[in-house]
């Protein structure tokens, strides 16, 4: 084959001519799914979950208790637009574009608290999904105050440059409006707020419902929002056309009627805003070498010493002068000045100085009493139990780790069965991960227990077997996923740790409530037995004593509660 | 607790002003882990593997035979400098900092064609861990020609911006110089070329034998590599502080000593460079509605008709015109001024338009001779085979499947066990993986295969258990990998099929192999069974016959010749 063709050696100029920078959003456009939209079915799922990220995120910043509604209007065979609305503060007309058109772009990447998002990607990557398989645009409309109009903005990114495309900008009365909704799932009233945001995205998607689905996603995200309002409405094309699911190749202009379909809420248990978590600065443990190069580089402070106690937390003043002397620098230092050497010193000093664990007011844990309420609203079970951990720390960064479990055995309406492996709900910050389960800590840490040992079936290296939801949350002001789409949680050791005392906390809960459960029936069975005597004792003592029925009767009566109070007593 | 705190809700002018854009190294130096610098056992491995992908990508297409020298120097407690050296075609001095200090920049992404590295971003990340942990900066050394100075640059990755900053920038007298090594290892002479690059980083790592370590990568790389000749010298200190391993902690500016140790050379079998693999333009049936409005909107051509033929492989002049008419579009139109709605009837009479498959010669797979030549130069076993499959679509990009497998029961020097499960290796684009086996394609497929048909034990769900190495090569334009540090390929089920259907046709012929050894096994046993009555046959015969002894040696001898010939005959 070679020798047919024309084979050209390469020189280091001609290779320089092909060298190109590579824009981010070509980056992620190619590797789409890094990003959690490998298919159709999941990329509905990441961006319904990404706009409900950040619809929760901006309320809770702006301590509004959220409203949130999530439509998907089926518009082709294989073609879904999203639109999710929420109640939340709106945003500032200039950032919009950026915000929903340009990667890696957003405020909670480069501080340090606990939020929904954290990368900066979701919904801008939504959007580039969408107009990289329809070539539609994301619509967004905002509104920030009462006296001030709406913006509708629509935007398209430019994947060369990873920059926003503004299409369209104007200013219209626009307020979001959330239908409620009766027992029936009918639409009776509407509820407006003077301040909101509402995005719409359309795509190549589809929609099944099950385990990996946005229903799935939905009854979840309320499981740990108890404080959370959602509705959603799924319309689907009335007549699915014969020949597959192929939608691009369909026309895409015909009039597509729709289903009219319900809503279906998930209503909120209480109006309680989660603490708000504070931002803290890094902690000197858990910063690296060339990391603190850069923040002394970056320090307004005057003074090394000021830098020390103002850029990190966990440093005072006179702490501060102690890594000083240790590191054998003057406290009076500019700190932009300090040369390389000099900081090699300084990292020595600040690892070899004991400090205190990093503050954990950064994390805004659900609290065992949201989690049992999370749990019996949407779980049928007869056994509720939840353990929050104190919060730890890996790699500088705090942590916490609740857990919860739901036991059903016999419990009639149950979905749980005793022949299959427990369901397993994993949280990170708030938010449900649906996908990627074999590769999660959460999933290595629920297989390392030892669930025998609290009176479960469980196959060697397997899930526990029996009637029962475990759910398990990380909070952090970094989670640690193992991919962009943010489906799994890296394998820790610290977390995984901690995630293993809080399921055993559980656990032994779950043991003295089903000993006891066994004890009750053991019991019971005991006293039906020995029930199943007594006629025949009353009978004989009848003929020893020669009484009469109605003595007989009585004795009857009396062994009854002698039993029952044996009973009581053991 | 959250009512001691000073609870301020945010308004969307106060989220406007925390909004900021996040650099790409800022982002991957967060996300590290997403990189393959999740420890420092594999930082050192990822680094090594990025500089000799470079090298080897370098040399192939500049059509030299490679010779490539990795060192890696302790020099701390856990720092360690790695110096990756070859005889490349050189790097243009502009390119170098762009190259070694920029994320997302390289010639390698814009192109659809086989090559070991596909993203660019590979070795400034080596870079960006080394500068982050112990803050020191990459050393590159090049030369590209005879009658010119080689180029010695510092650089540093500016991570805020993505941008490399020079330290020191100067021409000296170098070329790249590989030791040659006799049996012993010991270094006996050295030859030096007039072309090629030295790469130098210093980072926070460790070095551990065994199977996740850089002596497993390069020997599995010789294997793939027929044509390649590598050293490798690891110098480790003398004297191990007592104290454990936190080198940060440890005076780096005292004098270090380390071992003299000896080169390991992984020989080249031959000089056979591979096919070089051509460039192919996109097929129309891979390009997704997006995309293709981007390719036209950047299109050269002057009428869409020439666009098509001209951007797109598999699109003739003909088939052009074809799909224009099909479109109702005119073949005249120029390309960039097609509206929305037009492309997207274009899109759709593209996918309705029959069109030959992608072309192939832009794969170079090893080839089943080449396979078998490496597995033998590594693996000690009595049965070798190999196959490769032709060339298949997944989402428009061409790949190729190739297989081997090498049998060792009861070979002596054998290092694989009876009792082990088969051991695998993975390779992409000649590249060996070796974390994330778990979440990778070629796993899945091995583990799906029914070895038992072919003869080997296996256990439900598992890997077959057996002295057997299993190789697995994907040569693709665009290999899928699960993640940036590209560990395992993605679980695309056209690659998977086509890998369960090389091993099987793998598994065939081992088989066979088997049957035939385990046949000739039987019929020894027989033989040597039937051979035990011989002498007492002979002794029967002698007495019945009254035979003399020399009469009676006669017999025997003939009985042996019968058994000798009907064992043959069988």
């Amino acid at each position: 084959m070679a020798s047919r063709r024309n084979i050209l050696a390469e020189t280091a100029e001609g290779m320089a001519q092909k060298q190109r920078e590579i824009s981010v959003s070509e980056f992620f456009s190619k590797n789409r799914h890094l990003l959690g939209f490998d298919n159709p079915r999941k990329a509905l799922l990441t961006t319904v979950k990404e706009a409900v990220d950040n619809a929760l995120d901006a309320c809770e910043e702006a301590r509004i208790v959220p409203e949130v509604s999530v439509e998907i209007e089926q518009t082709g065979v294989s073609r879904f637009r999203i639109i999710v609305t929420d109640n939340g503060p709106g945003i500032v007309k200039a950032q919009i574009p950026q915000i929903f058109a340009k990667l890696l772009y957003g405020s909670k990447f480069h501080r340090l608290r606990m939020s929904r998002g954290q990368q900066g990607i979701g919904i801008s990557a939504a959007g580039m999904y969408g107009q990289l398989t329809t070539g539609s645009s994301t619509v967004i409309l905002s509104k920030t105050k009462r006296n001030k109009k709406a913006n509708k903005i629509v935007v398209q990114i430019d994947a060369r440059k990873n920059k926003p495309t503004i299409l369209q900008d104007e200013e219209v009365s626009w307020e979001p409006t959330f239908p409620q909704v009766d027992a029936n799932g009918k639409q009776c009233e509407n509820v407006s707020y003077n301040h909101g945001t509402s995005v719409s995205i359309e795509m190549e998607a589809s929609y099944i419902r099950g385990k990996l689905s946005v229903d799935e996603y939905l009854k979840q995200c309320a499981v740990v929002n108890p404080h959370l309002e959602i509705l959603c409405r799924v319309r689907l094309l009335k007549k699915q056309n014969d020949d597959g699911n192929d939608g691009a190749k369909k026309d895409q202009n015909a009039r597509i009627e729709t289903e009219d379909a319900p809503w279906i809420v998930f209503h909120r248990v209480n109006k309680k805003l989660p603490d708000p978590p504070d931002e803290i600065k890094p902690h000197p443990h858990g910063v690296e070498l060339g990391v603190l190069m850069q923040m002394l580089k970056d320090s307004n402070a005057r003074t090394l010493r000021a830098a020390l106690s103002q850029d990190f937390s966990r440093v005072g003043s006179g702490t501060a002068l102690a890594i000083c002397k240790h590191a054998k620098l003057s406290p009076k230092a500019r700190p932009a000045r300090i040369a390389q050497n000099e900081i090699e010193a300084l990292y020595k000093a600040i690892n070899e100085t004991k400090l205190m664990r990093p503050p954990t007011d950064c994390l805004s844990p659900i609290g065992e009493e949201q989690i049992v309420a999370g749990l019996k609203k949407e779980i049928v079970a007869d056994f509720y139990t939840a353990v929050t951990r104190a919060p730890m720390v890996y790699r500088g960064n705090p942590f916490q780790i609740e857990a919860g479990v739901a036991y059903a055995k016999g419990v009639q309406g149950s979905e749980l069965s005793m022949e299959d492996p427990v369901r397993l709900m994993r949280f990170a910050n708030r938010v449900p991960l649906l996908h990627m389960a074999g590769g999660c800590a959460i999933t290595k840490a629920v297989t390392g227990v030892n669930w025998r040992s609290y009176g479960l079936a469980q196959p060697r290296g397997s899930f526990p077997v029996g009637p029962m939801v475990i759910m398990v949350h990380v909070a952090s002001v970094w989670v640690p996923f193992t991919s962009e789409s943010k489906e799994a949680i890296a394998h820790y050791p610290e977390i995984i740790k901690e995630i293993t005392y809080c399921l055993q906390e559980c656990g032994r809960r779950l043991s003295v409530y089903l000993k006891r459960r066994y004890k009750q029936a053991e019991m019971a069975r005991k006293r039906d037995y020995i029930a199943l005597y007594i006629p025949h004792l009353a009978q004989g003592i009848q003929d020893i004593l020669n009484l009469n029925d109605r003595q007989k009767s009585i004795v009857t009566k009396n062994l009854n509660k002698m039993l029952e109070r044996t009973h009581l007593e053991t």
